[in-house]
Parts: structure tokens; C-alpha cells; sequence
């Protein structure tokens, strides 16, 4: 069946949006976001690192980082895609491992579109949430500024590679 | 970015499983499931009844089914659609709200696999589960005999409209 992706229209009482314009293209964004050795580095602020990620990258597909703290200490996650739109959308959850079985510690399906813009990119994550609770509580864990961080950095990345 | 779809493997331990083979060809067994009109001719195990439904079969999708009780009591069911693969595969969850929001009684993923056997269809229904609790329930809830009663259903309505 052909159909148009769904619209998804974030609820401000339930979700958490971080949009931006950044220059660097679409494709590149796109790439930066799909494979696993370009997304260690620049996934979570820096000095934290990605210590391990693995990807396949179709709807039920494994996601699965794990973020290392300054001091050592390991946090995996693990969950998998839903929806691939390449170059245009990204979905991808906790909610469900992968082979979409359902998780014990669900927490957020994330959204990322991407639309070209000039020789940018507007760049819109969305963290879509089942309560108000768990709203606030990755709006403490600091989402605005830590998904802020990350876009720089990714765009960062993407510069430094493409003259390198 | 195409991609053939994730192999889908139970686990004995935590899913459920109804294979069989029968007598209608897989576009109508794809028809019926897709179509709330249809649909709610052979949802539930008689005299059970669907008392409304609704869909938007692609990724994200509302999927909403009312089953009424001999008594009138009704129970709603909302979900989403997760995968759709015309003629071959459906899958969808009530892990997921429509627009990937994660809900509050999260019980289990459904994927339907459908593949043309000479004229008829081999049909697989799996109900994957987060955890053998779930499992258990899910099983005690007569999973086997209600899945198995409503394929006859299905297909005795196909077979009636088609010599309608």
C-alpha cells in the first residue's frame, strides 16, 4: 500500500520539540543520523561518548546505544526504528525492542524530520510522550539544551568531514 | 531507503502463535482485514460483536476496534499501525497510540504474515509479548480458540460475499 506518511502534530502538553535551521545538507544530515560510526560521534554532549551503537535501519529494526559518562559509568539503550523515510523522516522508539516487542521501561517515540532549505536543512525532532509526567521529567533531564547540543555537534561533524 | 522487511521469529517463550492454512486467496484475507466494514463481520467470536472500528492502514495509524459483549458492555481497543506490506504482512500494536505515542496500558504487538499457498492462504498470526506474564495472560484469555474461531469467521464471510 502507497500511502502518505502520517502528519505528526506534536501535543505541547505531552510532547518536547527542537527545531532548527542548520546549514548542512539534507543528505548529509541524513547519513549522520543512519550510520552507526558517524553517530558515535556527536550523539550526546560532549564529554559524554557513545560507547557502542548498532543500527538496522528499517521498521522494526534494532537501535541500540549505549552513552558513556565522563567517569566510565554505561548506560544502554536499546529499542528500534518504525519508520524510515530516507532523507525526510526517522522515527524510533524505547517503547518496543526490536521485532516490536513490547519494552519494560518504555519511555518516548522520537520523530526527526528533516526538509531541505537552500543549501540547508530544517531540522525538527519531536519527543513524543505518553503522560505529562514523562514530559517533564526529559524536560528536566535536560532535552531542550542536550538536543540542542547535539545538532551542533553533528553539524560540527558533518563540516569537519566534508573538508577533511 | 528500500529495505525487505525485518524477519519476524517468536519466541516460544514469550509469544503466541496461530498458523493455518484455508480456502480464500490472500487479496481478500488482505481486504477483510483492512476494511472496518468487513472487519467488524468476524472480529470477535460471535455472539460477541464489533461496535465500531476504525483505521488509517499506514505507519502510525489509528486503529480502533469496539468489541461489544452478549450483555452490551463495551470494551474499546486503540492502537497503532506499525507495518503494512500489501498482501503480505500487518502489523500493529497497542504499545503505541496513533502518531507513535506511547500508551498507558501497553498488552502486545500483532503481525499478521499472509502468503498465497495454489489458491488459498497460509495465515500466521503472532502476538508478540513483552514479558511470559503477559504471555501467560494473554493465553489464559483463550488466545488460541478466539484467534482460531475468528479465521473461520474471516473466511466464511469471504466466502459469502464472494457468492453474494
Amino acid at each position: 500500500m502507497t500511502s502518505s506518511p502520517i502528519p505528526i502534530t506534536p501535543d505541547p502538553r505531552l510532547d518536547l520539540v527542537l527545531e532548527r535551521e542548520i546549514d548542512v545538507p539534507v543528505e548529509a544530515v541524513w547519513e549522520a543520523w543512519t550510520t552507526p560510526s558517524s553517530l558515535r560521534e556527536w550523539f550526546v554532549p560532549k564529554p559524554w561518548t557513545i560507547a557502542a551503537c548498532e543500527m538496522d535501519v528499517r521498521p522494526g529494526g534494532l537501535f541500540s546505544t549505549t552513552m558513556r559518562s565522563p567517569e566510565g559509568e554505561e548506560f544502554p539503550n536499546v529499542g528500534c526504528f518504525l519508520e524510515v523515510v530516507e532523507g525526510r523522516r526517522l522515527v524510533f522508539t524505547d517503547t518496543l525492542l526490536p521485532g516490536y516487542r513490547p519494552s519494560a521501561k518504555p519511555f518516548f517515540t522520537a520523530v526527526l524530520e528533516l526538509a531541505p532549505m537552500g543549501e540547508g536543512t530544517l531540522y525538527r525532532a519531536i519527543a513524543i510522550h505518553g503522560s505529562e509526567e514523562t514530559r517533564g521529567n526529559h524536560e528536566q533531564m535536560g532535552f531542550h539544551e542536550g538536543w540542542g547540543i547535539v545538532v551542533d555537534q553533528m553539524a560540527a561533524y558533518i563540516k569537519a568531514q566534508a573538508g577533511a
